[in-house]
């Protein structure tokens, strides 16, 4: 093994895109979106998105959740033990949450949750983490918490620091159910003459799309909790340009696509319950993600959080714009074959 | 949005770790093994997996299946029709191998699946795609099936090229149980003398963790195919590495660790029934990719898809040596964080 | 324990229902429906369905799929002997073939598929099993199946008769994607007038609540391969009424109801992919049962599996039957609420 | 359809099997179990696993918790007014509690949870309901609060009564995470000369058997938050016997088996997150369920909901005694088969 830390790196292509039109409390600016990706033909397709977002009243975000979680696993003498171990702890919140306290002067315990199975006790806490996606926080924290809790019950063994109840970077539905993450929605209307020029498609037909495709055909695939069509391309490209730990797209792309006709324009959205990003942690000093975050305005001077969010709100947006791309293109037979040939005779070309 | 190809890049920091020991029938060779990413203690972790298999008899691999899938969409009068159709298809399989040809010299159809939902109509073609990860291949074979298709049957209606029952970076059961990628096992069996020297831990720790964790905490987590620590973190370093759509990491990610004590020593495994990887295509022209390719030894001239499907039994090794190193830890109290914190010093030291 | 067989039983009130109106290959018929349950008012909203079919064109039914399923478990030293066993056994169907045909004159095996986990062996055999639900068939076979494959690889051992790769009585993805069952689609046509008079609703109505619950309330609970309201219901009333193992519920609930507006009418429809029923076997003795069956013209003089397709096509128009009446019920908001209430005064009267 | 109620019967073979031995808090007790099922070899199965509870320590159960859901389904104007709401309603539980109290003098509200997609807002309420299982009383509930909800947020507009975030009779994983029905635990120390003397088998054997098929080959399948052999096959003979609605066995039988070898005995759990019972309701005034519930000592004098809380204990250990039985039959090669044949026989003969 080399010497640390890394002289190589892997280069990956990146492009700025957009600019796209974003109008929510948390972002109301026109801005570009950076992807950083060896399938190039993304960013057109991006970029087609946030141009669509230009042309009309733009995009709409709303960040409905934000925490970080991480699940310690015990184990107790029996069942019984368990669950009165667990209903001891919920009422000891305040304890955990000065425990909380002594490991990270941004980690605050939010909530936690149980899963009792036999005599083990899967223990979910969730925290915020300010502006970092937290990963290390909550695992700082839970380890503080799971030393804490043994020695304040003296029958409790440790199993695991993580007892895949957190559950990080893994297939799973309990992310979106118990909230793992930035949870955004991003939402757009597309009158039916802009669906018509700067998508050769119609709001009916997308949203025919979106029912039989990304509905049925994802329920029919035996898909958990996601029903889209490719979120985890632009989640990729956009984790990857700005220092994120891509592995988290994972659950990033367990998200919905939901489209409506209304009043006979297209209103397009995209849910995301998921978006795990951060402005501060691994990978955020290095200096070309610490330029691309500086662009996207998220090392302002803000409350705790705020950056991250900022940046989670872009992250859907630029979700939306590719998902809606791609919808659009597949609505025409043959559609997406010809832009992937253009593209890749452009990259021959060069 | 600036000009093709891109000018600007996402500089990911690289290692190469190991080298690890394989002795499967597709490599018999000590490896090097590349892992792109921010999370820097991903290199040690991998790294001292690596060193066991030195230590030991070596990682054994084992290529199970090899294919690639797109489901197109297709629409029938009535359910009846579309079971008509499905019948019909699977009768002319001939003429559609025929028309797969016509696409590319290495792409061969293998089978295809259908579901049958109302009066919908999916159909999952998948093919061999030589030693491209065949996402545009099958993309290209599936736009002439279609085409073809809607020749031959005047009442089928095209609604999608893709029905999102392929299906690609997406969370579901169907690649697993149906096939799509390269499905490999790669196991090792540790003394538990080394156990204890180079992982500070016993068998009956790990598969004792293994099943409380993995299995179910997995389970309990509503988790679907898919009872790992982190297979994703070892896919997403070796994808990046080596040029590959790290968006794949989704279905990469959804696969199972099996451990048992055996004769007293441990028995290891990884089972990954979904990793996309190819030699040729996008990302694969770049020049560090090919540096690291060739490195590998995924270059050589030999048989269509042997390149590739080497190069997919060095990502499971990489997988084993890593989930081994994590199940290692976290079968000690505070060690992950111990680690965490020791090689974030060390960062901030450089 | 008291003597066998039993002297006691659980009386639970059955109502016959209808008719509805059945227009497919298998059943073109008038047919009454039989269910039985503690819930009553599952009676009327069937029957409500039941007045909508004899008002329309009638509901249009087709067999995609029909076979029974049973895995079992097998253990090999390694993964690549496991992976070879299951090329070896590929490529030996007629032996397996002829051992089923020992084990029954009904059984026949139409595939088998495979997974390896490690070194474990998963084989899940699929058989025809003419008229009977075939639980006890499959078995019989895998026992002799499992028998014949131990004597033939001596490198081989048992785990287990059933892996639960089968898989049966329990929710997975794996019974809808490979079969298990009759894989029916149920599909009717309503105009708007008769969803206004009937049913207190509209085709738009309908098609909305499906996507909103049905569709996307599913996927965002977690469901898998699931998307409709109660098909369980229909499906436990059906299965007492007629002797089957109720049990086989559970993957008999995950199946989809599909709903558009076409031409101003509803079209409506449910696919059931996993109808585990039977004519003959466990069950099917009781004079109730017998009964039952013959008002229901599945005890002819036919070929073999034609009884139970049948059956299986009149469980199908239940369920559709029922799904719809709900689905329009929960249209109106207060209406469900009112329909018990009314049913439990009339319950209380009597 | 023939007049109400009901003058006709599914007349389903009830055995009363047992005694078996529990000694949790809320059962202490050699209490027979009675079963309703047309798989006769169910009865000597659970019977076998009870008299192994008469020969050790007996069952230990302990109710985990114990509540009703019901998920209505509402349109806000966009996202941040879905989001807004849902922030509204949690600060007003105040109120939510006066609304659920006037439906019903049993049913309280202990929680709420939301999801937000694009504009839609499914708002889950979760109420005790004494001793009814609490179909009937949270749709009333839902019914009052839907109403109240519309009344004070006029930008709202009502969906569904139910959007399947309940979920009723689905397969899902919201029901195990958030909790549905009364979640149980059940446990026994088992002895290895009793393993060996009533069971044949050994703790390893067991063991084995849970992790490679149970926990390994339900992921497998694909199956969610499932990792057992046949609790539906209980679950159903048991609500039958006792007036339950059992179409519930579906969430029912999404739990997990978990074994473990602790001091050379086997300890075996099963635990049941979703047990849906209750003493009083629809079934419940048949003679013969009166008869069967006074007989389990379910219909005594007691706090509300102590009643179903019993009946739900001696549920799960019916439960645990079939599971324990089928598993050790699985562990001895033919022993399966050869237990049907027989009972099989035993049928014929009598």
């Amino acid at each position: 093994m080399s010497k640390e830390p890394s002289d190589l790196f892997a280069s990956i292509p990146l492009q700025w895109v957009g600019p796209a039109r974003l109008v929510g409390d948390e972002v109301q600016d026109e801005v570009m979106i950076p992807l950083a990706t060896y399938e190039e033909p993304l960013w057109p397709s991006v970029n087609r998105g946030a141009k669509v977002s230009m042309m009309t009243g733009g995009i709409n975000t709303v960040v409905i959740d934000d925490r970080m979680a991480r699940s310690i696993l015990l184990e107790a003498p029996d069942a019984e033990a368990a669950a009165v171990t667990a209903d001891c702890l919920r009422n000891r919140i305040e304890e955990l949450q000065a425990v909380v306290r002594t490991t990270s002067r941004f980690a605050q315990l939010l909530d936690l949750h149980f899963q009792v199975v036999a005599n083990l006790l899967y223990v979910r806490f969730e925290l915020s983490t300010g502006d970092a996606a937290g990963h290390n926080m909550v695992t700082a924290a839970a380890d503080a918490l799971a030393d804490w809790i043994l020695k304040q019950y003296s029958d409790i063994r440790y199993v695991s620091i993580s007892g895949n109840y957190c559950t990080d970077k893994k297939c799973s539905a309990v992310n979106g159910i118990l909230g793992r993450g930035k949870y955004v929605v991003a939402e757009m209307t597309v009158p039916a003459d802009i669906c018509a020029r700067a998508l050769r498609t119609t709001p009916e037909q997308i949203v025919n799309l979106n029912i039989k495709k990304n509905l049925l055909g994802t329920m029919v695939a035996g898909g958990v909790r996601s029903a889209n069509a490719h979120f985890a391309n632009m989640l990729l490209g956009f984790y990857l340009a700005t220092g994120q730990d891509a592995a988290n797209i994972i659950e990033g792309s367990q998200g919905f696509t939901f489209a409506e006709v209304r009043h006979k324009a297209l209103y397009f959205s995209v849910t995301l319950p998921n978006i795990i990003v951060g402005t501060v942690g691994a990978g955020k000093n290095l200096a070309f993600v610490q330029e691309n975050l500086k662009r996207l305005g998220c090392l302002e001077e803000r409350e705790p959080g705020d950056n991250a969010r900022r940046l989670a709100v872009i992250c859907a947006a630029a979700v939306l714009c590719g998902e809606l791309s791609l919808l659009a293109a597949q609505t025409n037979a043959g559609e997406l074959m010809k832009a992937h040939k253009k593209m890749e005779r452009k990259s021959t070309a060069n």
